[in-house]
């Protein structure tokens, strides 16, 4: 390769890394929010799931979902990509992969596994841990790279109207399909003991360490630098060189004009300065840029983020209407958002954004931009970009309800899908996990809302000292019943 | 552009992006370096704010920051910049920004809310909601981004004495900004209750976790990776390239002389080996460097960094026989050590560190140097740079103590400064935030240094789970008080 | 210098960079874990012994470890490194330093002060402070250097056979230093007191927090990330760019797997699903990739990473029968993991990998490769590389337990190797460091294993309150007795 092939190769390669690297911090961040937003009995056993999206995500990934995903075979006569439209179908277990694609495995599978953490939220602690490993490893070795396929991978999406669906850095594609998984996962599995009162109010049941959830959600701010510039899959030629930068401001103002957002809502709500809304409201800034943020006008960045913000309350409380538990809100983050950023690129999408980063455009013609803006080739606005996206965002989710669904309703008739109510109530540390995250602090407190669950003397969570003198807490054999 | 053009562009432009990430990061360590600092009842106050001053930052960095900062506009007829020796004056809310800019309001966007962010630790616990608010948005959208004109967008201060102040990544226009508003902070709001017993002793309040300010430490070092060399603010170029890997090793060296300095001194001072003292030691090395970090020698760096501990001891010790409560002794590390480093420029820049940077030179020539080198060009020794960064630690301070001092005194006189003391004596968490960072440990056992305060049972913490039953935990409306 | 010449130097210097400041955020990763994984009693001291191995080592490689290790001198006649075998010898104190090399003491100094972290870990809550601040010096000023020298820095190992050893990121050169070092450390102090009962059972001992130990994990397995695909030490070039790409796949694939594996065997084995057994799973994954990351298939990266699962569990096993009490378990993680991953590489490693990066080769010649491969340039297998590589590993080992095992015996013969029972049954935090880390915490409960160790009333933990009115509590002072 010549001087100039090496730089470009050094430079895309290095700016994909590095963002992949940040994107995979984006598990840290999860897992310190997830433990963070869950009671102390569960804390290990949320901690766990995170750990192992990342370990069976790599796997399945690895096997299957970059396959599935970007597997076009290139025609050895043409030397041209072959792209089946709803599936890619080589590279199965890396096998064959050209040595300059393996940046893109690893920075692929820092998505896959992102969307599978998302689900960790919703179905937190009640969850069977086998029901949890089988669902992280269907999603990213199938439902998720699917999709990504469709969109990113050369699939019917990405043609679709010949523009073809925009969604930058995933708003439908990685944090729709987490959602609504979370969202499936939430219904199904069902809400967590003592979470609704026997006239349906809502028991609150505050997360054991919001100083966690705080650091976690600085960690995902961090890590979606990684996310969205990340995105622009390359840092040389002006186009992209301007698309990064683009791409940090405005996932900046997107996260600070939707946290604001929400701490007002919320302090006149509630009269309150809730920390928790604000951090889950800067979540739903970052989700809801994450389509656009290529092309998005610094303007359109907080008007998208604000309204993001106001979005994320909105279906935060239609869930708890519904009585549907999700410990985690990842639904009104991620779902909701999520559809909301995949439908903002329709209105706010820039015709100099799509050129600079190669979007929407034929050559150096935009064909079809935000309806908010007009097309400098056609002089007029359109509404085809919103449509097919609106088309994405219909399609992604009712593919992952249906395919999600189904595994959690086989795992459900399996009698698979939700631990124990004794487990429930000891927690799964003590459990399945063998003791306390914090062995050292005594739970005779016990959980906040336990007085609603009308338990006798004869399910008190024990004493520490008790349960942890042997190796093996393990009074309740995971292995003698069906609940783990 | 050609492909020189193309290559540099984004070889700088990745530089500073992945720099600007780390020094976003710093963010999260101030949240959890100022969270481990305070008590557990005022755990979610103090990270709420630490949130808010990245979101309320990047707001008024948005409109009117950037702006003030770095807006100066272009001449049509000439092509030149027009600077306004006080202060910029177009780009509000990125108007008209150049698309290659953007990258710029990024990076300087993280140094104003790290400005803003050391303060909140100096007025900790005590002041009140909208306060902090109101202070955040003026220091991030006119305090500092006018400092930050004089001295790096063209102004007065940049072109003193021929010269120019020389302040490589921001000890007086960062640190020194923070630190003196978090003096003038702490003065005008008082110390905490109990921070002084009736004879003037100084009480100990530990903060609630040593971890969470060792992740906090160990995070900002880690950010000033991005704050330090990342101030290079280009990769590309010898004398960047140079620069930004100088500044990686000075950076190191200050900041491990400083917290080994620290260690020797308060064990022959108190008889133990303080890990507080020591972080902080290490967070007053960084702040010493970050001045002259492109140009210093090694062993300057530890010479630098070694006296800059100490004078964050000194710091620390004389605040406290004025009475003067500012619980993460961000003065002592922020304000004393930002005027020591910008100070040690005027000592210890070496000739060929600034031909690198392309600082206090004149094309190939070297104008002024630290005073401790002579200068090649003129075969002679100088004091003019260091006069020059006197004034700047002079002016500055003047400045940040005035406007920061006024707002306060506003503030103090309309009666939103401080909290009440019921306020104060229950928390700010349960008062105004719906509850504790950690609603599942019992609080009975109260904050270490109640019993100074004379309150009686009726004022005891109530038990978390009295507290925590509703949705809001509002017995106190801020609503209705003054004291938020 | 020319463009070209440029564009590559900055291109390796910002890769190399940004590296380094992912290896030192490590520093943070290993301090958390070890954090999580002790009492609290002595959460601050580890805390503080890891910080401080990051600054004496910063002092010990600025004044001895890069000139030990890299110091070879130029000659002047021929323009060549005039290399001893044995040590370096030149650029103590970084003088002379060429300015384009400092990134590389940069970076080294974060591999160095890993090698010394690790051991903090085996020693942990029963080794006194100044014998831990000895090791450190000692170890990242001479013993670590010395075999970096050596395998890295042009020394006998590394022209060994010809082939020379192959390690890429350090699986001997800085796990199993650190490893070995721990071990030796492990039985010279000796298991904390109660940690084997009367009848030589093992009594659990749980860390304080599995949260804190999964944030040092995931902090460290993003830093492993500069770590193995930054020991590239560049990016431009062909050959760089495809072994930096290769390394972040099969760090992945490597610590998945053996993350799973651990799940596996320790579910069948205690029927639980064990967090901390997992974490420290992914932790051995990543260790035993660490020397053939550059070169193995991704299937190999799999395989690798499970054997070196299933050996962390065998040498965590192993300890406990032979009554060695390593807290976290550092020496089965870094030393058995390292030892393997060393070996792995005379197994694994492909010619192909080889050519990209450099390693093994003469020109675009093969020399040997892993035992697996068939070399195409000679037509055949061969077992050398595999038996360079088992030299390496066993002369290393010698050479640390040698070293480190004499150092320690000499503490150990002047007093001052392991702090007092009194202190140790105290705990070191109030002891030696002021107070608790979490001083409004509750410790009436004491440690969960204290009724092993038959301490009376008079010697219980006192209450915080007591403990923490003055500034110092000093009851125990460490200035009069020899136990510090």
């Amino acid at each position: 390769m010549d001087f100039e092939g090496e730089t470009t190769a050094a430079l895309d390669t290095m700016f994909v890394l590095f963002s992949g690297y940040l994107v995979f911090m984006m598990q840290n961040g999860f897992a310190m929010l997830t433990a963070g937003s869950v009671r102390t009995k569960n804390t290990k056993n949320v901690l766990l799931k995170n750990l192992l999206d990342a370990c069976v995500g790599a796997m399945g990934y690895w096997i299957f979902g970059y396959a599935f995903a970007y597997g076009n075979p290139i025609d050895p006569d043409t030397d041209e990509e072959i792209v089946n439209p709803f599936i890619g179908h080589t590279y199965f277990a890396l096998a064959n992969l050209p040595e300059d694609a393996f940046v893109s495995f690893f920075f692929q599978w820092t998505f896959a596994a992102t969307a599978a953490t998302i689900v960790s939220g919703s179905v937190a602690e009640r969850t069977s841990f086998y029901a949890y490993l089988g669902y992280a490893f269907f999603l990213t070795s199938f439902v998720y790279p699917v999709v990504s396929h469709w969109v990113w991978g050369g699939g019917w999406l990405s043609t679709l109207f010949e523009v073809g669906v925009i969604d930058f850095a995933g708003c439908s594609v990685v944090h729709m399909v987490g959602g609504v998984a979370g969202l499936v996962g939430a219904i199904l599995v069902g809400p967590r003991m003592g979470r609704f009162d026997a006239e349906g109010n809502v028991v609150p049941m505050p997360g054991h360490s919001a100083t966690l959830c705080t650091l976690g959600t600085f960690i995902l701010w961090f890590g979606w630098y990684g996310f969205n510039p990340g995105s622009t899959l390359a840092i040389f030629g002006t186009g992209s060189t301007l698309t990064a930068q683009r791409c940090a401001v405005t996932t900046t103002l997107a996260a600070a004009a939707a946290g604001l957002v929400v701490l007002i809502i919320v302090k006149i709500r509630d009269h309150i300065f809730d920390l928790i809304s604000v951090l889950n409201g800067v979540l739903a800034g970052l989700v809801s840029i994450t389509a656009v943020c290529f092309s998005a006008e610094p303007y359109a960045a907080v008007v998208i983020g604000g309204i993001g913000g106001g979005l994320y309350l909105l279906g935060g409380w239609a869930l708890l209407k519904l009585k549907i538990d999700d410990p985690l809100e990842a639904f009104p983050i991620h779902g909701v958002c999520g559809a909301w950023g995949c439908f903002a690129v329709g209105l706010f999408s820039t015709p100099w954004g799509q050129l600079n980063a190669g979007l929407g455009v034929d050559g150096d013609r935009v064909i079809h931009t935000g309806a908010f803006y007009i097309n400098p080739d056609t002089d007029s606005r359109s509404g085809v970009l919103l449509g097919a996206n609106c088309i994405a965002i219909l399609v992604i989710a009712a593919w992952t309800a249906a395919l999600i669904g189904s595994l959690f309703l086989i795992f459900k008739f399996a009698g698979i899908l939700r631990i124990s109510p004794e487990i429930e109530i000891l927690g799964n540390d003590v459990s399945k996990h063998g003791g306390s995250a914090y062995p050292e602090e005594p739970l005779e407190t016990g959980p906040p809302a336990k007085d609603n669950l009308g338990f006798d003397e004869s399910m008190k969570i024990p004493h520490k000292a008790e349960k942890e003198e042997g190796f093996v807490e393990d009074d309740i054999d995971a292995e003698k019943t069906v609940e783990v």
